[in-house]
């Protein structure tokens, strides 16, 4: 028994029978023995989910295509909120923990690198890293637990009738913007990233005002 | 029995025995009747907990000062941040529903007023106030999360331990910016804040480009 040996046993059951299977008691039982002896190894389910989703981070690769870094960022990003799209539960978890595994790691590794061939100092690219995968992942999360909730349409509409029943007078520029608000899908993400992107091009640590 | 009496009752329920306490259940007890006579009113459980963030979003005020617009953002939406920080559980809700209150479109009111004096234009301002919202939702719950689990601190040691660690050959950038990665608490949010408002004031939807 070793804590590699209960991991890969977690990846077979997830890969066989979905997140939902994988708890402490479950991959004992894979492994015939009890939950007890397992907690030498493993602190508890949210370990297991975490090296779950860092084995699921090894596909992540910077595409080659497009020539331009700031392309080839947004792609590498996209990969990961697809990940985590792919899995809500993931996405639930990699926003409330603090990944560590060795593909997470790589992908902080991977984004560092783009900034650099970018032209960002490594001052602002120390902190940008984690500023572009919050988004990344906060994205992936608001969307996933949308697509997992069966309210989630109604909850839509009702800011869409919220929006139209606007009172001029109090919320005129909600009035104004209207179905803007709500607009673009694609569109509004890769707008997102550029927004990042060329803020943390253009703002120091030092004189953060532009 | 009416939809705004049930949800005075939770109010004052929230009030005096916190968020734990709310479910449909309890604030049927306190109104000495069934659950299922509020679902003529309420949807559930989640339902109840929107309009108690939504009644907690009433105290947010765009402060007087300081004098620029952006300092002003930037209060408005730390003042925001500071009622999800206070309630883990409504920041965690927050990022996964899509609040329709009427706190919560006044906040949106401000937000887009506050970019519009900024002189951001109305294509751009009506899909930064949600970049802007998310961001702070997500740095709240991210936060909110860390301080309500117990594993938290040493889920932060390991990812500083799997830096220290790290592979000078296989991941150079990380082992260059090292605690880099790590530093930083209220100026990094202060940073971010900047790179977002900066990027949203450059990056037009149509040609997205830097």
């Amino acid at each position: 028994m070793s804590r590699d040996g209960i991991i890969s046993a977690a990846l077979a059951l997830f890969h066989e029978e979905g997140l939902a299977k994988i708890t402490m008691r479950r991959v004992a039982a894979v492994l015939d023995t009890g939950p007890a002896s397992l907690y030498v190894y493993i602190s508890d389910t949210e370990d297991l989910h975490a090296e779950i989703l860092d084995a699921l981070l090894a596909g992540i690769a910077v595409p080659s295509l497009p020539a331009d870094w700031r392309g080839r960022l947004k792609g590498t990003l996209r990969s990961y909120m697809s990940v985590l799209f792919e899995h809500p539960e993931l996405a639930r978890m990699a926003m409330s923990t603090m990944p560590s595994g060795a593909n997470y790691l790589a992908l902080v590794e991977k984004t560092l690198a783009l900034l650099k061939e970018g032209g960002v100092q490594d001052a602002e690219a120390a902190w940008a890293v984690d500023l572009l995968l919050l988004y990344a992942t906060a994205q992936a999360a608001e969307k996933a637990a949308w697509k997992a909730s069966p309210r989630s349409p109604s909850d839509f509409s009702s800011l869409t009738a919220a929006i139209d029943a606007a009172d001029a007078e109090a919320l005129p520029n909600i009035t104004r913007l209207g179905a803007e608000l709500l607009s673009g899908r694609g569109e509004r993400l890769d707008w997102g990233f550029d927004v990042l992107i060329n803020g943390i091009l253009m703002t120091r640590r030092a004189e953060t005002k532009a």
